[in-house]
C-alpha cells in the first residue's frame, strides 16, 4: 500500500494544510515518511455527520451481519501482515515478534467479537409477558433488548499500536456493539493507524455498509480530540493512555451540554504481595518471574508490576538480590518514543532523589532509551506518601520492605484504584491471602495469584479495567467480550405489535438466543 | 411510633441544634409536627464512616443472606401501614389509596431483589479454564463476577414518598447489591422518612447486620447533600428530582478527586404520537385515555405526557375538543408542595405568554394547588424552540399540529432524551409507526404503542430511564430489577485456588447459578 499521510473520512481522504508531523524511530533516532496532516475542523464535522447519519442503519444491522463485517476486518487485518510488519517494528521500537502476536490478538479480537454477535443473545433480552387479568391494574407486554449508544470516539494508545489502537479492542467491541467509530490516531505510529484503517474501511466498503461507519483523524496535537469529545454526535468515548490525559477527556464530557461516559483505561502501579512462604521456600523463582514481567516491553503495559510488597524475614534477601541481579543485567531499551523515555527518565530521577528511597538498580537512558530501575522503601514510607505508588511508565519497580506479614494487609487497604493485584502464595499463606482478597477486590479489576499481571486474555471473564483512577469506571472492562457493555444500552417496547418489534424480542424466537421470559432465563 | 424528628445514623440518632425545617400539609396549609432537624457535619462523616466499615462484610454476604434482610425490610413496611395512613397523605397532599399502592409497591420492590439474590445468577459467574498446552503461551484460569460498589448516598424523590424515597427503589437495588445505603431524606415529607427509615434500621438490627448498613440524615437545605457526594467513602449516587438538582450532583461528582457515577433520573416530557388512522378512528378514546393520564396524580410523575404530537386531519378537531373538556373539568388540585405548585404556575404562565401558544386550558391555582393546562403550537414553533419542550411538573400539555403526517416523524427526531414515548396507532398506521421506532428508540428508554407513559412496571424487563436529560446515564434502568447493575462492577479471579474462591466461582458451582462456562451458559 502506499501510505498518503492523510486522514480517512469515510470513503474520501483529508486534505493536507493542517500543522503536520512525522513518525519517528526511536531505534535508530530518525523522523519517518511520509508527514502526516492534522484533520481540519470541517473534516472532523464531516466525519461526526458522516457517523451520525450511519448510526442508525448500523445499529439496526442484524447481529449476524454485523459479524460478517469483523470477520472482514479480522482478515484484511491479517492480510496486511507485510505492511505491518514493514512499519510497525520501525514506528514503536517494538519487536517484529511482538507485532506479529500483536496482530494476531487484534484479528483475534474482531473474531471473538464476531463469535459473540453470531451467537446473539448478547443483547440480554427480556420479555416479560401481559398479565391482563392482574389486580388491581392489568400488566402490560413489557420486552428490552440493549442497543447501540451511537458514535464512539477512539483514541488509539501508544503502547500497543495494533491491539489498542485503530483497529484496537475499543474500536472492535463499538463496532461490535453497532456504533460507527472515529479514531484519533495516536501519533507516534501514524503509518500503523493509516494502514489498519484501510484494513478497517476495505471492510465497510465489501459489506456493503455506510460510508460513516469508520474515520481516523490524524493530529499532530489535541485539537482533533477536544473537538470529538466536544462534538454533539459522540456519545461516548474509548481511551487508552496516561491519567493526566484521561481525566482531561473525562472532565471535557462531563462538562458537555449532555454529558457522555469516557472509559479511560489509564494503568496503575499492579502491586504485587509476596506473602511469607512463598517468600522463604522460593525467592529467586518469584523473583525471576516479575523480572521477567517488569522488563517485559520496556515496562510499557499498563499492567506492569510497579510495587512489590514483602515482609522481612527468610528468603527476602535472596528476592531483593536476584531482582537486582535480573534488573540490573539490562542496559537501556528503546521505547515507544524520546517522550516516554524522558518522563520515564524524569520518575526515576524522582525516585532516586528522595531520601526515603534505596536505589538498587539504576542504568542510563538517553534520548528514546530507558534503563531499568529497582528502589526499596520501608512500609511507613508507602503509607504516608502516595507519590512512592504513582505509576512509572517503564521498567521500573519499588521494593516495599514491612517488618511484619500483617502490615503486607495495611499497605494493601491504603492503595487506590487499580487494574490488577498479585498474590504470591504457597499453602502456608492461604490464611493471610483470604484475609486479603476482599480488600483487593475492593481495590482492583483482577486479582493473580501466582502469575504476573502482563499478559491480558481477551475472553469472557477478562476484567481490564478497575476503580479509578485506574480506569475513569470500574464498572467496565476494556478487554474481552464485556467490553461491548459500555456501548449499549437497554430500550424497553411496551405493547409494541409483533410485526413492529425486534427480531430478538419476538414471541418465535427466530434467532434462538437466551432470553428471559417472565423471569426465567430460557432459549425459547 | 413516636416521631423524633432527629437523623438515622446507624443504630443511633442526631442530635437537634442545626437548622430545623418541619413538615407541610398542602392540602390544609399547614405546618406539621414535628420539628426535623439537619444532620451536622460530624454525623455525615460518621455515617459515611459507619457505612464504609460495613462495607466490606455487607458486599461479601452470601445473596440468599441479603434475600432475607431485604424480606425483613418488606415486612417492617408493610406492618408499618398505619403509620404511613397517618403522616404520608397530609405531608404529600396525596389519597390514601395512593400511599397504599405505593406501600405495596414499596415493598414489592424489595421482594423482586430478594428473589433474585435467592435465585443468584444476577452476579453474572464467567469461568473461563485454564489451557495449559496453549501456544504460543498457556491460557491462566479466569473467573469473574459482580462485586458491590461500596456506599451509596440516595436522595429521597419528592413525588414517590414511599416508592423513590428512603425506602424506595434506589435503595432497594443498592441494598440487593451489596452496598450499604445513606439516604438524605426529601423535606417534603420527613415523618414518611423517619418511619421508613425505622423500618430499615429494624430488620437491620433483625439480620444481625452492621449498623452502617443504613443511615437517613434530614436536611433543611443542600449541605448534607453536596456533603455527601463528596464524600471519599461515597462510590455512587441515586436522585430522581428536577433537571438542575440532578446536574448539580452530576457536576459535583464529576469534580471529587475520584469521580463518582450518578444515577439522576430527572423527568422527561414523555411525547405522544397519535398517528393518523388512530386520530381518525378513535379520537375521543384517545384523547380521555391521556387526559386521565395527564391528569393523574397532579401530572407529578416524571412519565406524565406533556408533549401530544398530532398531523391535522381527521379526528383532529374532536381529540382536541375532547382534550379541552376533560382538562378543562378539572379544577386546581393540591400539588406535593407549594414550591412545586408555585414552579407549576411559573411554567404555565410562561407557555401562556408566548406569542405561538394558544392558551386552551389554564385554570386558577393559589398556594400549593396547581389546575391543569392545555396548550397548543404548529409544528416549526417546536422545531425552532426548544423551550417548548421542557418539561411541566403538573398536569400541563402542550399540543403540537403538523401539518403532515410525515412531520411527526420531524417533531420525533427533534427531540432531546427522553424517558418514554408513546405511539397510538391502528393496522393503517403501522408503516409510519415502524419508520419511527428506529428514531425513537434513539431517543427514549422505554417505547409504548397505545398506552399511557404514567403506570412504571417493577420487572425485569422495564426502562426507567433515557437518554440524557432524561437521565444521568441512559445506560442504567432506575426501576425493575436491572436497577441493580448501576452498584455493581466485575472483579476477575486469575488462578486464585478453589478454596480461596467466592461459592458462585467454583468448579462444583453449590449455588446452582447460570453462568458462562468457557463462552457457554451452562447451569453446571
Amino acid at each position: 500500500m502506499e501510505w498518503q499521510g492523510l486522514s480517512l473520512i469515510g470513503t474520501g481522504r483529508g486534505e493536507p494544510g493542517g500543522k503536520s508531523f512525522t513518525g519517528w524511530d526511536p531505534a535508530a533516532g530518525v523522523a519517518l515518511e511520509p508527514r502526516y496532516h492534522s484533520a481540519h475542523p470541517h473534516e472532523v464535522e464531516r466525519a461526526c455527520k458522516l457517523a451520525e447519519e450511519a448510526a442508525p442503519a448500523f445499529a439496526a444491522l442484524p447481529s449476524r451481519q454485523r459479524a460478517v463485517f469483523l470477520e472482514h476486518i479480522a482478515e484484511a487485518l491479517l492480510a496486511a501482515e507485510a505492511d505491518f510488519l514493514a512499519v510497525t517494528p520501525r514506528e514503536t521500537g517494538l519487536p517484529t515478534a511482538r507485532i506479529q502476536g500483536e496482530l494476531g490478538r487484534a484479528a483475534g479480537q474482531f473474531r471473538q467479537f464476531a463469535k459473540l454477535l453470531e451467537e446473539g443473545s448478547w443483547v440480554d433480552a427480556r420479555i416479560d409477558h401481559a398479565m391482563p387479568d392482574r389486580r388491581p391494574a392489568p400488566r402490560p407486554d413489557l420486552r428490552s433488548m440493549l442497543r447501540a449508544l451511537g458514535p464512539v470516539a477512539v483514541f488509539g494508545a501508544s503502547n500497543f499500536p495494533l491491539a489498542f489502537s485503530t483497529a484496537g479492542g475499543d474500536t472492535a467491541s463499538a463496532l461490535a456493539a453497532g456504533c460507527p467509530v472515529i479514531v484519533k490516531a495516536h501519533p507516534a505510529h501514524p503509518a500503523t493507524s493509516e494502514r489498519a484503517g484501510e484494513a478497517i474501511r476495505a471492510a465497510v466498503t465489501a459489506c456493503g455498509l455506510p460510508e460513516g461507519v469508520f474515520s481516523l483523524l490524524f493530529d499532530a496535537g489535541m485539537d482533533v480530540g477536544r473537538a470529538l469529545v466536544k462534538h454533539p454526535a459522540i456519545r461516548a468515548v474509548g481511551f487508552t493512555g496516561s491519567r493526566a490525559g484521561g481525566r482531561a477527556l473525562m472532565d471535557l464530557a462531563a462538562a458537555r451540554a449532555a454529558p457522555i461516559p469516557v472509559f479511560a483505561e489509564m494503568g496503575s502501579i499492579n502491586p504485587v504481595f509476596v506473602l511469607p512462604e512463598a517468600l522463604a521456600t522460593r525467592p529467586e523463582a518469584v523473583a525471576d518471574a516479575l523480572a521477567t514481567s517488569i522488563l517485559q516491553g520496556a515496562g510499557q503495559f499498563c499492567t506492569s508490576p510497579g510495587l512489590l510488597v514483602a515482609a522481612e524475614g527468610p528468603g527476602y534477601e535472596s528476592f531483593r538480590a536476584r531482582l537486582v541481579e535480573r534488573l540490573g543485567a539490562v542496559s537501556a531499551v528503546p521505547m515507544l518514543t524520546p517522550g516516554i523515555a524522558e518522563r520515564f527518565r524524569e520518575s526515576v530521577a524522582r525516585l532516586a532523589a528522595r531520601t526515603d528511597t534505596r536505589t538498587w538498580v539504576r542504568g542510563e537512558g538517553r534520548e528514546a532509551h530507558g534503563a531499568p530501575a529497582l528502589f526499596e522503601v520501608v512500609a511507613s514510607a508507602v503509607l504516608t506518601d502516595a507519590a512512592l505508588t504513582d505509576e512509572v511508565f517503564g521498567s521500573c519497580a519499588v521494593l516495599v520492605r514491612t517488618r511484619e506479614p500483617r502490615d503486607i494487609t495495611r499497605v494493601a487497604s491504603h492503595l487506590e484504584g487499580q487494574l490488577t493485584a498479585t498474590l504470591m502464595v504457597e499453602p502456608g499463606d492461604h490464611a493471610l491471602a483470604s484475609e486479603m482478597l476482599p480488600v483487593l477486590a475492593d481495590r482492583v479489576g483482577r486479582v493473580l495469584v501466582n502469575g504476573v499481571p502482563t499478559g491480558v486474555e481477551v475472553c469472557p471473564s477478562m476484567v481490564h479495567g478497575g476503580p479509578y483512577p485506574a480506569s475513569a469506571d470500574g464498572r467496565f472492562t476494556a478487554v474481552g467480550t464485556g467490553a461491548l457493555r459500555r456501548f449499549v444500552r437497554p430500550v424497553c417496547f411496551q405493547d409494541v405489535p409483533e410485526p413492529l418489534l425486534p427480531a430478538e424480542l419476538r414471541d418465535a424466537n427466530p434467532l434462538d438466543l437466551w432470553r428471559t421470559v417472565d423471569g426465567v432465563l430460557a432459549r425459547k
